[in-house]
């Protein structure tokens, strides 16, 4: 016989980690909505309405944009898997962990591979790329506007416009991005981008919205071989989530209906209202986190808002801090990656939880592990100095 | 500006098609805890729990036994894209439309695949495929054990012993039966497995529970090649439903929990009790439906409990009498796909909506849209079977 698990019952925590960061309470009352089927009226009704908020935050008038059902790293793979023919040219821009994670993929999907790199906490200069893309001539670009292994903004605001004088498709990663910072799809000609629930849209993770600009749908339709995932492959899904309605796979519909419930936030909040709350809510953070003598992973120019990456100081013990953080004060922070295990933590303010309880309750925090593990830190000065930037 | 839809406020529906059904009020209760990381040592004890909890349903003692991160069909793809390898001979038994689909992922997996086909409706016969085993000698045999198009339950307790006779692992599609039909995967040595959590758990859709034998694990391990899905890599994967929780992607927390929630209610029912309500339930309903007059797809020998596919009778039109099921009862039923596209209802009494209540419901409804479509049927004699069926 095995024994059955009692009831549910976490103890409580905040988290302000990478992701996933809360929910929000609305998002999870709307996942008690009675399950629809996928061919439903009401719920194609759904998905429409789903879509059309997806194009608003995603800054898009794209047709192809909705969420791959299943976490943001199948959103990644479906932007490669469905561009990428066996033999293609890739350039694969690196500046972090999840920057390698595309090459891998791009890999996978047989693509002749050429590596960028820029040191972790760094960000790509355009004119670099313009040679890259002039020498190497590939078919895709890939590269992650927010890095969220290292804190850092890369502007791609130019960059679709540069892909395109050389007939390459830009893909961007924009898992931390979305809902967060400004993602401008069109203006910026993105041509394919791939996102998560589970941080700017406070919502459960997953599914990973994707989006996909007339011309990247030209080059899926110019396909000359199958897409080698059946789950991810646009040319089927497309007539689920775009046209006919017809069924492809069962949709995650209580996903769905929290994905809708984390888009209607956004939108009633306004996106330029929520990117300034985001900014307002990291510079008093940062403010606090400097007081505390941390310093940020990512270059001054281009540090993400809702991801704040320090170098763990001298001393301080990576785990046994966090795991006070976590056990004590029920806060979740996160770990470094890659080359940044053990030497950064990385403090999400993302979607509802970029909000002052949040950047003051995690200083506090912070200030008494610090000193418990023995850091040099003046009991306070993280708290006043946030305190002091909120008032600016 | 984008409107802003309202809130969600769908009219009521009884899910009683080939899946979703409706979840579970305790699942969807369980879904508005609040998120833990997924690193969290209490989100890895829930891993372990609702581990265990899988283990159990699938009568396994397979370690490799975890919900892959996606909806059902992403399980079919993980089974075969981490078994087969470039050139690898797969043997693919179809007897409907999910057979089918599974030819069309092995190919992607470029298997040399050997189609054996059975008549929609109905299953194999052993001395057949042990013919196919000693002819062909392939790596992967594939079948599906509940065929959600036809309704037709697939023998596969031998089946097992048999491949493994010929060196030839056994994957088998579980989607439509787990929770609602004994599966034994040690007892009758599968494999690989993969199931969905929108049917006989009575979860929303968005997770696939899969379940790898040791064979497979080695098979697994023997690999030369890189497994062309990251998402769905099963070398990755392991180590974080696997020994060292290492991180691979973000999982999908609240889908996790539904799990859990959906696995504690099948465990606390127990399943001969649940298998046994299954059979009770759906003889009921066979008695009504041939009271009025519908005769059953799959033959008589394997006709699945949890979903009852007949013949839509001369002179009612399909979608008339769906659309009418849905507007008027709010009661889905399925139509057919493929073969059957036009000419099968598919009615599920699947999990939590195995109950007298959903058989009444849908018997007196479909009298009633019957009549109305000119078919031949004396009023009440559905119920009246049913009733008759429920008291012997």
């Amino acid at each position: 016989m095995t024994s059955i698990p009692g009831q549910l019952s976490p103890a409580p925590r905040l988290l302000l980690g990478p992701g996933p960061s809360d929910a929000h309470p609305r998002v999870l009352t709307a996942m008690t909505t009675p399950l629809l089927g996928h061919l439903d009226p009401q719920f194609l009704e759904i998905m429409n309405e789903t879509q059309t908020m997806l194009r608003a935050v995603y800054q898009t008038k794209n047709p192809l944009t909705f969420p791959v059902s299943a976490t943001g790293t199948a959103g990644m793979e479906t932007c490669l898997v469905n561009l990428i023919e066996p033999g293609d040219k890739a350039v694969i821009c690196t500046m972090g962990y999840f920057g390698n994670r595309m090459v891998d993929i791009a890999g996978r999907c047989s693509a002749q591979v050429t590596v960028k790199e820029a040191p972790w906490g760094q960000t790509f200069d355009l004119q670099v790329l313009r040679e890259t893309l002039q020498t190497v001539r590939p078919k895709v670009l890939g590269i992650v506007h927010a890095e969220t292994s290292t804190g850092a903004l890369q502007d791609i605001s130019e960059l679709g416009k540069l892909c395109h004088e050389f007939g390459a498709l830009l893909v961007t990663d924009c898992v931390t991005s979305l809902g967060c910072t400004p993602v401008k799809l069109d203006e910026w000609e993105v041509d394919a981008a791939f996102s998560c629930s589970q941080k700017g849209l406070s919502c459960p993770p997953g599914m990973s919205p994707v989006s996909f600009s007339p011309r990247a749908v030209d080059a899926l339709k110019a396909r000359k071989t199958k897409v080698q995932s059946w789950y991810l492959d646009l040319t089927s899904i497309m007539s689920y989530w775009g046209g006919d309605r017809a069924y492809h796979h069962t949709a995650p519909i209580t996903m769905v209906y929290a994905l809708r419930e984390g888009l209607r936030l956004v939108l009633e909040e306004g996106l330029e209202a929520r990117f300034a709350r985001h900014v307002r809510n990291h510079v008093a953070l940062k403010a606090g986190l400097e007081a505390l003598g941390l310093t940020y992973t990512a270059a001054a120019h281009c540090q993400l808002p809702q991801l704040n990456a320090v170098r763990i100081p001298e001393g301080a013990d990576d785990a046994a801090c966090r795991k006070r953080l976590l056990t004590e004060f029920g806060i979740e922070i996160g770990g470094g990656l890659g080359d940044f295990k053990g030497k950064a933590w990385r403090i999400g303010l993302m979607g509802q939880n970029s909000r002052p309880s949040c950047v003051f309750q995690v200083l506090a925090a912070l200030e008494v592990v610090l000193l418990g593990a023995g850091v040099k830190v003046t009991g306070g000065a993280g708290v006043a100095a946030a305190e002091k930037a909120y008032a600016a």
